[in-house]
């Protein structure tokens, strides 16, 4: 009998195990906050029935119908009457209450749940607490030869911070209402409770106005959400208990806005949609009360589609130039005494924050919007930076971290996993560190369509949504990966595609020929870093983004399990044999791509894009295997093994559009030794 | 310079090819009616633009935005702007028309398309033949170490039949929005025009009434259309020139309709949502009034819903005992002089036709309805034989043909290509046979989920899309298959499952343990027939459909790969020794399966389902083997043929829920010889 809270004691104080550490026995993720196994177990048969005390909470039903409906596609059992009577019932679910009319980040999301031999029983002061129960329920279910149990365990719940969220850009790429529901059962599945929509950009505005319609008619290209759209998502969100906080930017990136409504801007037009990426110069013109006026209808309306009690406004990267072009403007700012653009935002932002609170909202706003005139109620999300989180909680703001948690990125789950909002040696008072609500991992969507934003979200946000959620001293990378694993085959039978991505848009790349050479390549290899995609690429909005980079997808499983293996051959325990042939048999297999991929690109064109990383990856796989013969042969030569990293390093540079994942397993194997992977 | 005609008669003539017979040097399905080749080609690059002299046809516009968007993905190419003015224009488009305000089975669908190196253009005398032909345009990129062009080639085109239909059963199992118009997308792109709905079942009333809202509210368990959803697919099924034909059948299979208005019934009730699959007593009351005022203002309120000059009323099945029961309906029988059932029917459809043609709407109903009062407006769809077809055409009605299109019943794309509604050689006078209106391949919904709706319709459709508009001499299976793959990638990459359909169930399958072994087995079988799984597993509507069965998909490529190296193994050609030797590798690999599967299935209980085909497989793979060896030691002795034939013929059964795929295959090379696969 042990509890998660001992067990995460005992890894936090260990040094880094030799080998990949035991996992805790489960595969919950997020990790609970306690946890505590029992002897015995609870048979799922079809003897199996649910009773919930409140049949008025619809809520609650139907969350609890789609928790037996996806037992029953897992177990192949159909699991008897949905609703039992509360005789027969084998789980119980008990609520204090319904929640909040509309949930906030005061919302009590905790929950018990405890399984026995006769029975399991989830109790929670809310129906969101009793949501996120049943999802751990569902992450319990194990099996044997018998067929399909719950474990006795008892759990005690709770989450570490009341704000964890997902940020999608909807405004450079469109994602239809299915892509977005996809991504809200996902983040149920882990926990979240936040679905940021970044609704408008330069490159769209993506919601339907009534009252003020040319800025979807003109601003969105004819994609945008119409407002029994809007209702439908949220309604879908909350029934997960996720709030949906929506983003309409400004004053920059605002030029879908003057599309239909160039009056609202500080130049003089005309405005176009913007089709490349970056900063552009329409603004909104702060001067004006025109400008506020329009604002106030704008959000009087939109706030009947969004009920959450925050609201986004943005006010990143705010250019300048149109602003410091403009007479009137300068004559403003030298009338009230503002002294530059920031002081000037800071302006817009104050009769911004005094419409929203008119409106009942509370405002949120990326980091540049901190400045001394700033109303103290804002929200404060940090993404140049920790230290931006840090500043505005000590000056009294609440505030969430986004830095470190940028999937555009392409960084590994282990990247992002590491990354905490509130580190062990923070040196914010308990005040202060109140303030911290949580994080929010944002997908911006330059170089990402419906087609690719499941494999770039998932199974990544899963250790985004533990460090979210579970104790800050659960941090074991290797059982997180082990358990990442489990979670993208969840993933995918709630319908994500992560796992179904590189060999369909392979597929299409090969053109009709046989894909599986540039499937496996593709496997092994990852996009490299949105910055690098940019400058290489500079795609815009109208590149259609079905490239080999589009196919691979970041921090697949081989680049762990290559590290993974490559510390079991250089180690001492018994597996450390099975680890070196396994992992000749691989790099022989990589080596094998390269005439295969050849072959391939001399009858389908667009396969040569690949080339570069199967050429690199035959030189990392020789590398490897050389490694390993030398190895058998003794100890290295250190001068042979520097040139070999030299070389490495030199190897895990872009490869066109390409990275090989799998260099860091290899620079593991060259560098040799005991310890993690 | 070949025309696809002469090809055509050319391929009629000859006897069956020795190997699989080279392709006519293109990929279309459906083939044109004509085609000729021409020298040269036409590139496809960034200077590449469209004009169309209709600005103000918002239906072609948008299929020209996405036939463009298509491009770009495969090629990866922005083709510059999306409709270029004329001077510029690589491609033009000319309609004579907007086509029908409610298409008809009337509707003028040909076009010509001609592709010479300066440019190419499409012209048809409405929207709708141009939809056709920018689909045909589309198949016909081609790529070589240059890039992306068109043929140059004329292409005149018209389909065989107007009525070109797929019935998709949201009855028994319900489809989401999604799912339907993915198949809509899927349907345009083989030129199909109806989608036949049957929106009403024992198991399920599938579309919001606000008249008479007990209908969707306790006959759908939730799972309905709202209306705004029905407007939305129909307008989405005309952008693509697909008519939309509601069903909702009676007087039988409509028990659901009964659970909220059990005055409808013949029989007492209470009445309840069927969960068993069959034939069952619940039917309507033909002889009140009060059924037919219903009836009336029901097809008043749906007659908005759907714009479609047919309806379908089904008239299937009618199991009768409530009938037989009820002395007030004997006594209206015997007062009316309706000497049984049949007659009953006849009568009841008579004044559904009356009420039909009252709200401008042309009845269509299966076989059974044939009978000498049916109004001889009736369309009757045959689905019992194609007896009722020419029974039909000869008494005078217009006749859809369905036998021999059942997608359910796991059949091979083989099979149901071969089923021509006006076979060479049929009875019919001209007049008769101008009656044939076409076919209508059904997806019956027993087995059927969202899950794996995908995969159990596509890719065999697109050859029985080809059955219905190429013209009837277009029959070389083997060309059919090599195309039916290209088509294959084309309906993936425009967003279909079928691919990735059974990796995504066989990791459920697998729950966490490495799935290749099981995803490998079941591409080599197939879901036995659906009579079969009724037997042996008897489902209701409340078994989740995730079994070994589900994730396996009906005729899969290795049926025709295995039957077509089997052909080249044993036939003259110089690639027979390739073909003996892939095989035997393939042999090897088959029967390496069954360990692998015994070892994963022993840790995940749910292969277990699977593990008899893994036995049957390994027999077929040992006969395999061994034909291979006795061949290479000379020719086989007759008894021993003989009894592995009979074997062969035993393993054919189903094993478990699964048939072997690859027997016909090994048959073929156990028989030896010349000769087609």
């Amino acid at each position: 009998m042990i509890t998660t809270a001992i067990w995460l004691a005992l890894a936090a104080a260990a040094v880094p195990p030799q080998t990949p550490a035991p996992g805790p026995g489960h595969s919950l993720m997020p990790v609970p906050a306690t946890m505590v196994r029992q002897p015995g177990l609870l048979r799922l048969d079809s003897t199996f029935g649910v009773t919930s005390g409140e049949p008025g909470d619809g809520r609650l039903q139907r969350a609890i119908a789609r928790a037996i409906g996806r037992l029953e596609r897992r177990t192949g059992t159909a699991l008897g009457k949905r609703i039992a009577d509360s005789g027969r019932a084998r789980l119980t679910v008990e609520v204090g209450g319904p929640g909040e009319a509309v949930q906030s980040p005061e919302e009590n999301e905790s929950y018990r749940l405890e399984v026995t031999p006769s029975g399991a029983r989830l109790q929670a002061a809310t129906t969101v607490g009793a949501l996120r129960g049943l999802e751990t329920l569902l992450q319990l279910v194990e099996r044997d030869s018998l067929g399909w149990y719950l474990p006795a365990v008892r759990i005690d719940d709770t989450p570490r911070f009341p704000w964890r969220g997902l940020l999608i850009d909807v405004g450079r790429h469109f994602e239809p209402v299915e892509a977005i529901k996809r991504q809200l059962e996902a983040m149920a599945a882990v926990k979240l409770n936040v679905l940021h929509w970044h609704l408008s950009e330069d490159q769209g505005f993506r919601v339907e106005s009534i009252r003020h319609p040319l800025l979807h008619q003109r601003g969105s290209d004819g994609h945008y959400y119409t407002q029994a759209e809007i209702r439908d998502v949220v309604a879908f969100a909350r029934d997960r208990g996720i709030r949906v906080v929506p983003e309409f930017d400004m004053p920059g990136h605002a030029s879908a806005w003057f599309v239909g409504y160039p009056e609202l801007a500080s130049g003089t037009g005309p405005y176009a949609i913007e089709r490349r990426f970056g900063v552009f110069a329409p603004t909104f013109d702060p001067t004006r009360e025109t400008t506020y006026q329009f604002l106030d209808a704008f959000i009087a309306e939109m706030a009947g589609l969004f009920p959450d009690r925050y609201w986004h406004i943005g006010g990143d990267e705010v250019e300048g130039s149109e602003w410091r072009a403009s007479a009137s403007i300068r004559a403003f700012m030298q009338a009230q005494g503002l002294a530059d653009n920031a002081a000037l935002q800071a302006h817009f932002n104050r009769r911004m924050s005094e419409i929203l609170t008119r409106h009942g909202r509370r405002m949120v706003g990326w980091d540049e919007i901190l400045h001394p005139a700033l109303p103290a109620t804002t929200v404060i999300q940090s993404w140049r930076g920790q230290q931006a989180l840090r500043e505005g909680a000590a000056k009294g703001y609440s505030g969430i971290l986004s830095a470190g948690y940028y999937l555009d990125h392409m960084q590994t789950a282990e990247f992002h996993y590491l990354v905490d909002p509130l580190p062990a040696g923070h040196i914010l008072t308990p005040e202060e560190a109140g303030r911290v609500m949580g994080g929010e991992a944002c997908m911006w969507h330059e170089h990402v369509t419906e087609e690719s934003i499941d494999s770039r979200i998932w199974p990544r946000m899963a250790a985004i949504a533990e460090r979210f959620w579970s104790p800050r001293e659960v941090r074991d990378v290797a059982d997180m990966y082990r358990r990442l694993g489990v979670m993208g085959g969840r993933l995918e039978a709630l319908g994500l595609g992560h796992e179904s991505h590189t060999p369909r848009m392979a597929r299409r790349l090969a053109d009709g020929q046989d894909a599986s050479a540039l499937i496996r390549l593709l496997s092994l290899t990852q996009p490299v870093q949105f910055g690098e995609r940019s400058s290489l690429q500079r795609p815009t909005q109208l590149t259609p983004l079905t490239f080999a980079v589009d196919a691979a997808r970041p921090d697949p499983p081989a680049h762990w399990r290559t590290r993974a293996l490559a510390a079991a051959a250089t180690g001492s325990l018994p597996d450390a044999p099975a680890a070196r042939r396994e992992l000749a048999a691989r790099f022989a297999e990589w080596a094998a791509l390269l005439p295969a991929l050849d072959s391939l690109a001399r009858r389908t064109p667009r396969v040569r894009e690949a080339l570069p990383a199967a050429r690199a990856l035959a030189r990392v796989a020789a590398i490897g295997s050389e490694t390993l013969t030398r190895r058998a042969g003794g100890s290295l030569d250190p001068a042979w093994t520097r040139a070999r990293l030299a070389e490495l390093a030199t190897l895990s540079a872009p490869q066109g559009l390409l990275r090989i994942s799998v260099i860091p397993g290899v620079v593991r194997l060259v560098r040799g030794g005991e310890g993690p992977p």
